[in-house]
């Protein structure tokens, strides 16, 4: 079965460079972009080169390596101190998704007890390979936990791409899906295609495509029909912040099918590291949401849909009050009706 | 204000030919296609080069009239009998608006009045006009009628184009926005772009932007965040058929919306003219709901987005209980919280 875990991962690092797939042209090529300055590399974040919390995370790490080197190159001795711009800049290529400043956080805690007379690369490189290689181990963890949630023959509905490509592998609500698969569990997964950037589309179909797990797409408008039809049993999607209480920050749109699932009494599971889950937000509000240029969503692949001038509320995430869960899947243990109580099960503090 | 009714207006009958704007190529160009045979007026509905519910039945019964020259031409007393296939193909052009069925009844009776040893045509064509100036005006009366529901200042959210593109002219769903906006009682309009065929980008996007409404694009997926902000006062919407219990069919997403309007107690108004009442079936479970092309979802303007192979499930409809809405609006009354017996009062035998 673990044949299948290596078969897609989105970020490498080859010959002392960071080497990301670039999802901006998925489906349709599979081209490999190479980085070697950090900053470069929080460009990359925004643009969306990379996306989805836990893989943000890991790329930020190798990221940190890089402004290491560089640092060292520049600032000899004082290297400690030239981190502080890249490292801030990296921390600005995306909002919502609190996995990028976990991953910074750490490695600033590593390097900050480094000496200053050598070079920091390769121990931080070693940290940045931990945190990668862990990522892909929870992935595994959250994959058998979340399947075992679930019945024989269940049909699954998921939004965006929370799957090998958001992660360092094997992914999170697609790990649960493929290892629920792998069980016999799953008979047939619904993607939504996820406007304006298309993620289902292009990414999660062809995840699931590649391994074989039936897909079927569809427009968002068509979830709450669906529902209606009785079909599905289960609503599994990723998370970008999950906070203390157990609200969930995740892909524009995850908020409709929550309601939609309370609605049609249909589950609704959210597949997470712990990496994901800030514990310093109470709730929701507190999250910041990223708005995206109104581009992406008045064009299409560069093809301009609606007329010139016609401005777009393009919010990337929304977030889903806590009460509209019914299980938080994290690496550390499943939390059930998640809220302020139940989630310090998984605190481990 | 009136000067705005004639801005749109996506059908006229010019030198004894149909004129049908092409909708698929707005809102880039603006290009009229002529037709002088009924079954190019089917196709031309099929391919939606003409959309809307109350459209398609104006464009039918401009359909018959083409039918019935045709019939003359080729079959002389024989006529009416030559009617029979061009017809049924007419009806058969798209499943779900009943206005199709009931334009083309409507001119059937009357044609089937007619004598067998005239040309049918002037008769019918003078019909076919009567129903598209019935249609305008029907507009109006509701456009009055959904304004007068609303308070000032509100904001509301719309789904697909239900508007002049949509009907003879003026629009339902948008007659009423364009009449509340004229009597200063809308501040902002947010319109879903409705995947898979972007009728909310491309033509009610457009249709408002002409007309100075100040309109915001988002995907189907930001509705629920939106309203969550506490926003939007009302979801305004047309139909495509309405059942004698006053469950709803209409553009795919509308069931979503409803059902995030009652979670979120935003209010729910769907906007139709009479004939899009078929009193012939009890409940929205049976109304036929057309299934498009896969195509549609798995690829934009004709660039391939999903992986080649991937199946989609593309309803182009869904129905709306009649319990998660507010009001329907008709030319002949407001039905508030419609079910079997609030829908009589609009019956009118």
């Amino acid at each position: 079965m673990d044949k299948h875990t290596d078969s897609i991962q989105p970020i490498a690092w080859r010959n002392n460079t960071l080497s990301l797939l670039d999802q901006r042209r998925l489906p349709h090529e599979q081209v490999w972009l190479d980085y070697e300055h950090s900053d470069e590399v929080a460009k990359a974040i925004y643009e969306m080169v990379v996306r989805g919390a836990p893989a943000i995370g890991i790329t930020a790490a190798y990221g940190v390596v890089l402004a290491a080197r560089h640092a060292w190159n520049i600032a000899g001795v004082n290297w400690q101190q030239a981190m502080t711009a890249p490292l801030a800049h990296l921390a600005e290529s995306r909002p919502t998704a609190v996995n990028l400043h976990w991953a910074i956080h750490r490695m600033t805690i590593l390097y900050e007890s480094l000496p200053e007379g050598e070079s920091p690369e390769e121990r931080l490189l070693i940290e940045a390979h931990s945190i990668h290689a862990e990522d892909i181990a929870a992935n595994h963890k959250m994959g058998e936990l979340g399947a075992n949630l679930m019945n024989d023959n269940s049909v699954v509905l998921t939004h965006c791409n929370a799957g090998a490509l958001a992660t360092g592998g094997f992914g999170t609500a697609l790990g649960v899906i493929r290892q629920a698969f792998y069980e016999g569990k799953i008979n047939h997964v619904y993607a939504d295609e996820t406007r304006p950037w298309l993620q289902g589309a292009r990414l999660t179909a062809w995840e699931l495509q590649q391994d074989n797990i039936p897909v079927t797409l569809q427009s968002e408008g068509a979830a709450a029909a669906l529902m209606a039809t009785g079909k599905i049993d289960w609503i599994i999607v990723g998370a970008d912040r999950i906070t203390a209480n157990g609200d969930v920050a995740n892909k524009i749109g995850t908020y409709m099918l929550a309601i939609l699932a309370k609605y049609h009494n249909v589950k609704m599971m959210v597949v997470a590291p712990t990496s994901t889950i800030d514990w310093q937000l109470h709730d929701g509000y507190e999250i910041p949401i990223e708005q995206r240029d109104e581009h992406e969503v008045t064009s299409i692949n560069g093809q301009q849909i609606a007329p010139e001038g016609v401005p777009a509320n393009n919010p990337a995430f929304d977030v889903t009050p806590a009460k509209l869960i019914d299980a938080i899947v994290t690496e550390a243990g499943v939390v059930l009706s998640p809220s302020l109580t139940s989630m310090k099960a998984i605190k481990g503090d």
